[in-house]
């Protein structure tokens, strides 16, 4: 058996401690260093997962004993490690979004483009076992040409105040996933027309931003998506999934912590809450890109597993989808 | 068009009241007369749904102007209304059971042999569309041989104390029903065994009866077919059904008034309660049932209607589970 | 009891014939007079359902012996019926649409308002028990303020190309109906935008015309409405609601004929094809749209029933549609 | 954190791969030693998941850098390595069952109850988590007084025959599990009603065995427990539950990989192929016993994890039910 990928983790927050497990837990994957500017919080990661530990994130990217590096750190961040990174010749995992600024993210495009090294962007729901399989059965041909894909997207509670302000957006900092999702099936997105929407929250609002969303994608091929997004859902976090094709319609609802249901007088096959947020939702999910981020490092990078050209596209989908809430007007998008 | 075929009904209690709507619904049915013992309830009838009252069954059974009789009467008169109705020349629907005792059974079994006329036994269950869905499928080799079916039969309340002692006992009373299901699928029963169980009315065990049973039924081919009885059910009444052959797999699960699910912080996907009793759950057996008994009265008697014979060998399954619940031992049956 | 309301049914079509039977299966309706252009058509209708058969709407419409008129003829003759039938001060029950164009709505409008009989449109999802009983239900304020709707349909397969040509188009002919749901939970739409597709049928391309549509309707409140058409679904009709509230959410999912459900080697708990087309799956609703004309007639007029504006802000909606999709840009609308 | 807890793992066939992945994946966990009599497949074990193999099962139950067993080697050594092991002063996890003869379990009963260290039966259901999640919400108190539990327990295909013959039949080969969650729910059983079956598998039936059985447990406070086992099941493997109280019910149906669902015009809302057999059903539990019993080497015994005196009482009942499908009759037990 080859010897294990040696990984840096940037950030030991709350989505660095799910991949340092998932490092631990992979038998072809061991963490060398973790790095924070907060140290005490690298620290408690290498106590539990192994490693070292360090404030110092350049020291950590550019270590001799690392391979591969995993970005967990905030977003402004992004950018200059990813950089650094490719620049010492390391495969990259990197946190969604790759930046909120279209132009920053240019700026290192054809770096990532010209990297002899493997770029993943951790877009979680790309390597959901559900919806992963209903894209291959869709790809498969199994409900024909592909006409509609109806997104849902709701997160459990809007952000706190201070986050909104700095969060880029409904679009930018949420639907950016659905956005990926959306050309996980349908690549070649060419208009984007979408309504926002102020429900629920003053903080929101006084932003600026929406705390509700529709919008709707259209493809080259004349392929429609919805999107349906808000801020908060009463009922747990709400991701589902559903393609219609000339053949048939594909869907995945949503997750149970188990299969338990309950019938009383005043209910019947009640299952239980769904999964609160994305850390339970996606728990799976966040191993199997690991798994498929070690197999890019290996050289076996899998159809499918989204990379920088990937995170700019739902970037520039997210800046349409703005701009065509703000004006009531559908907005063309070349994604080329 | 043929002329309507017309109908007495013999007891305007509850399930004649089902009957009398039925005959209303139907463009093939008219209600010529209403007998009850009680005879406002015969005249609140015919103000609603046309026809004359009267206290006299023998009277309405006989009259010219009727093709075709309900009994719907209390158990202990039916077999003389039934003798009454065939030798009048009249076809008879008859609510379950016929009687009690096997012996006043058999003494009318050579009688409703040779009728000219239809005796068509009221098991509503035969005539659910869900169930008789499955069976057809059954019947059409979808799984292919059949090798067990699973019966669940929950009553939503205990009956008050009075009819407990009157009602035969949980197999003659209740399991009856069960049993016709049974043998809808599995005709050639060969053995029972029976487990009688007292697990919460008093009333019940007092009067020396069962308030919940399992009974297991084996068929001349190795069929096996499960029945779990109790007298109450918290969620609502439970009218279960799952075949299983060498092929395959078909359910039946409870019905509920519509198909509305919610989702809330404590449950997910919470469908309505269930139907709460027969008159709502089976419902549209009824209306299905007179129409099958219609068609019969003219001559087109579909496979798979329930009649003497079947009423007669419920009666014999609930008896050999009676004695196998309290001899702790399995009873071999013939039905022949 | 009341003496049964008296019917004329003008067009005894298809859903002609659905509304006979309604009439016949109610202790409260009889048929008198059946009128069709095509007088043999009346004739087989009265055969089965009793009354007398004309070509001659207007006779119909006039008969002294009649109190309601059912209006199911080609909508063309719509207005002209509805006008005829208040001047002789008969109830009426009208197929929707009302008419194509909004001017001609426009100019019975005074007098259906004045009329001293009541005006019910046939929205049929209006009566269907599953959207009916969620409706109630965020009426009752189970999950809250309500805050977005999603509504679901597919008809199984695109119209003849004669039909697309006369149609109105997919807003004003289909998508209809889903404008009227969503004014039943969102009366006061402000803002239409719309999405037209070609996603399969070259005859409807060559119409002008779409055959899928993504609507997203805004009301006063805030609230948002997707509606998704398609003009095909490979898998039955699909006729689907959900309501999403800041307490929780509703769901009301496709009907299948029966409850059974199969599991074999290559598929589990796999249920019957959904209900085909509207006759199938809007059988109840018929009934019961039925039932609530004959209480309106009888002066009791339930709220929710769809009534002469209703027909008018559903085809304002549709016209606002048809131009948002048209022109790339949400519209604004005024329903007052 | 405290130091792993050292393994050594006899028997590395397809349940000993289960057990060492498990190890694996825990960070509390670390394989030690791998013993099998067939030393290769100790050898690759090892070097997948580390430590050293052997040839000597009870060299490697008695090493001093072992502080724990895991037994998966055949059942006919099972009580000679818990002896041992025990006497070594190790904690076992031993794989069900203890042995197919009561006598010889009887023998090491005294030294498993005086023994220091912890014995756990490896009754992978009593791990599942939707299984132990419908018994913690009975315990709960949810449902009220717990009063009939059904299991389904149905097998994808019959073994073969040379198993069948030295399996020790249906009931102590496979209905034990289901003996065994009968009584996590169940503990005090006082009589076994089963009948046996012989409905597809000719070896079995020449074996003198049954393919299929239904049993009925009741308990000392008058609970009933139903059984339904077959050596086949054309759609996968069947391991459901269902609890009736008196105020509810709770179920747990089967697992499919994912939750895609698709909708055909020849099936709606169908479901992937439940999982196929213990190894993909039943792997998050054997993570969890791994984990359970992990805790109880360090002190920590969980309320409901199966030891030696659960082993045992399953077999009694398995005996019991033999006996009672042989001889047609009700079988009284004393667990005690």
């Amino acid at each position: 058996m080859s010897q294990p990928v040696r990984f840096a983790l940037i950030g030991t927050g709350r989505i660095g401690q799910v991949h340092a497990a998932s490092i631990h837990r992979s038998p072809d994957a061991v963490l060398t260093v973790a790095a924070d500017a907060v140290v005490a919080g690298a620290q408690r990661t290498v106590a539990r997962f192994g490693g070292r530990a360090t404030a110092d994130a350049l020291e950590a990217v550019a270590a001799d004993d690392v391979d591969a590096v995993v970005i967990a750190s905030p977003t402004p961040t992004h950018v200059d490690l990813l950089a650094a990174a490719l620049a010492a010749g390391k495969a990259v995992l990197c946190e969604k979004p790759i930046d909120l600024d279209i132009t920053r993210v240019d700026a290192v495009r054809e770096r990532a483009r010209t990297a002899s090294t493997p770029v993943v962007l951790g877009f979680n729901r790309r390597f959901d076992p559900h919806f992963a399989e209903l894209r291959r059965r869709v790809r498969a041909g199994e409900i024909g040409r592909l006409e509609h894909l109806a997104i849902t997207s709701r997160d459990p509670q809007a952000p706190p105040a201070d986050y909104v302000r700095v969060s880029g957006g409904i679009f930018r900092d949420m639907a950016i996933h659905d956005f990926d999702t959306a050309r996980s099936f349908v690549p070649d997105v060419v208009s984007v027309t979408a309504v926002g929407l102020r429900q629920f929250d003053a903080d929101t609002a006084a932003a600026g931003d929406f705390d509700a969303a529709v919008t709707t994608l259209v493809g080259a091929g004349g392929e429609s998506v919805t999107i349906t997004n808000s801020r908060h859902s009463a009922y747990g976090y709400d991701q589902r999934l559903e393609a219609f094709g000339d053949g048939g319609m594909l869907e995945v609802g949503n997750v149970t912590p188990t299969l338990v249901r309950s019938s009383t007088a005043t209910a019947s096959s009640a299952g239980e809450p769904y999964r609160p947020f994305f850390l339970e939702r996606y728990r799976d999910a966040y191993e199997r890109e690991l798994a498929a981020f070690v197999a890019a490092v290996r050289g076996d990078l899998a159809p499918g597993v989204p990379g920088f050209e990937d995170g700019r596209a739902a970037l520039l989908l997210a800046d349409a989808a703005e701009t065509s809430a703000r004006q009531g007007r559908t907005v063309a998008v070349d994604l080329g």
